[in-house]
């Protein structure tokens, strides 16, 4: 059976169910970072790759494509309120590529690092045949000693989006800021039970989140936060959003709510909805409700 | 200028000499593996990748590919002396795909892993309009709290070659055991003095450590380790032999000698030459002596 016939989250259920893994492993592959048990505490790793023609077409600013590089490996990083430590970059490209179009993927990459408090501590080059592929190795640990990961949801958690959802394609995906300090304020201060960071868009991204966390989920339409001249369908599947998406028991919404208004008074925090026992495990893909539960 | 009139030497030189670095770093890009201290200690930390058409071809083995994915970066954590921990995976490539194929290619990681003590912690697809790409990000730990880098070579220091050079791309390339437990054997019993693996073939690795330790070298070439049928040329440039190329202060080589021998009588260990001051910088290209210092 060809890959898009079984769809990205089965193909790789498959692969990681039988993968051997330490008891050292506190999380495993299918969450948005692994944690593992190291000398000295706990740490976080993630890799991740951006391809020519799928992440970013070849005429894009090449420091943006640097950027987003590493932008999406600290994402997920911020995805379970960790902070990023050390990156290690490989680059395959084509021997015809000028070197000043790489030194500028790499001047996105040290703007990046530099702005996010990570250090690259390695760089390689291989050669490709054909598009450009890049790939960030990134290694984090928890704030505070503490870490969320998308399995923890609870029933009647409230679900809380930051910014705005859609149209990522028209220019923010290669623009974004990962919600870094955002995760470390809110696993500081509050019992925050599930996140995850929006890559493929909510429609996607809060089925996976509901699921790991055993659970279904019901969303208000009429409150996803959308980017100007976005519909709600666009908010709900265009993806590369890198926004959080995250549970909280309904006791601590109020209290999040004022104090987010204080400390981030420019970025959006929408609650969407709920998760809920017997709620939906997906968006409709079509008809006039097509976002709401199916 | 483009990235084949520069070479990957340069084109790393360049890229690294402004990145940003943290204290913590000890060992920076341009060495087999990054090496940083971290709470508890100090971990090594390795990203490589490989990509199809360049380091394998569509028709072979997956699981060949996929261990040769793995083994690459666990070379890299020999190379150090060190023991790889948790690696995470991304392969990138066609919907189009079988999930046999792939689901092989994973088998082939899992069978590397198990084989030399590797966690694997995550594994993510992405999508390729192109080729096949393989990276791998690995951590590792040193052994008894030693490492080697590849710029510790000493004056006079003997250099060593583990295995026999050349041919690789006849099929070892794909099959080859990264040397592991004999690095970490080396770095426990003898002061090395500097090693990395030979990946690029001698020709282009040995002068890299000899540049990296201020020095030349002198190599005979009579007393290259090749695998059978091939040339002198072949066991120099070939590439992708993944043995272990290491310095060593003459008083030490005769012990050496004898315990290797003891210890791993079915792996040859050959004395190829040695560092010195105003020694050579490069092998020739042509020329009836083309093997030997420039």
């Amino acid at each position: 059976m060809k890959l898009r016939e079984l769809g990205e989250d089965e193909v790789v259920r498959r692969l990681i169910r039988s993968l051997p893994v330490t008891r050292r492993a506190l999380v495993k592959a299918g969450d948005d970072c692994a944690v593992v048990r190291v000398s000295g505490g706990v740490q976080l790793l993630k890799a991740d790759c951006i391809v020519e023609g799928i992440h970013f077409l070849a005429d894009a600013d090449p420091k943006r494509i640097g950027w987003k590089a590493l932008c999406r490996a600290i994402s997920d990083i911020a995805a379970m309120g960790g902070k990023p430590l050390d990156a290690v970059v490989t680059v395959a490209l084509s021997r015809e590529i000028e070197f000043s179009w790489l030194n500028s993927v790499y001047a996105g990459m040290r703007n990046a690092a530099k702005r996010y408090g990570v250090s690259l501590v390695g760089g390689d080059t291989a050669q490709s045949p054909g598009p450009v592929f890049i790939s960030v190795a990134l290694t984090g640990i928890p704030t505070d000693g503490k870490y969320v990961i998308r399995s923890g949801g609870r029933n009647l958690d409230c679900l809380y989006v930051t910014g705005k959802l859609g149209g990522s394609l028209r220019g923010k995906h290669l623009r974004f800021h990962p919600r870094l300090s955002e995760a470390q304020w809110l696993i500081r201060k509050f019992p925050i039970s599930a996140m995850m960071d929006l890559s493929d868009g909510l429609a996607t991204d809060l089925p996976r989140m509901a699921s790991a966390s055993k659970l279904g989920f019901e969303v208000d339409p009429v409150k996803l936060p959308r980017n100007t001249e976005c519909t709600a369908e666009q908010a709900l599947r265009d993806g590369e959003d890198y926004e959080l998406l995250f549970a909280i028991a309904p006791g601590s919404a109020k209290r999040l709510e004022v104090a987010w208004r204080k400390d981030f008074p420019r970025l959006a925090l929408t609650c969407v909805g709920r998760l809920m026992k017997g709620g939906a495990t997906s968006f409709r893909e079509k008809g006039h409700d097509h976002f709401r539960p199916a």
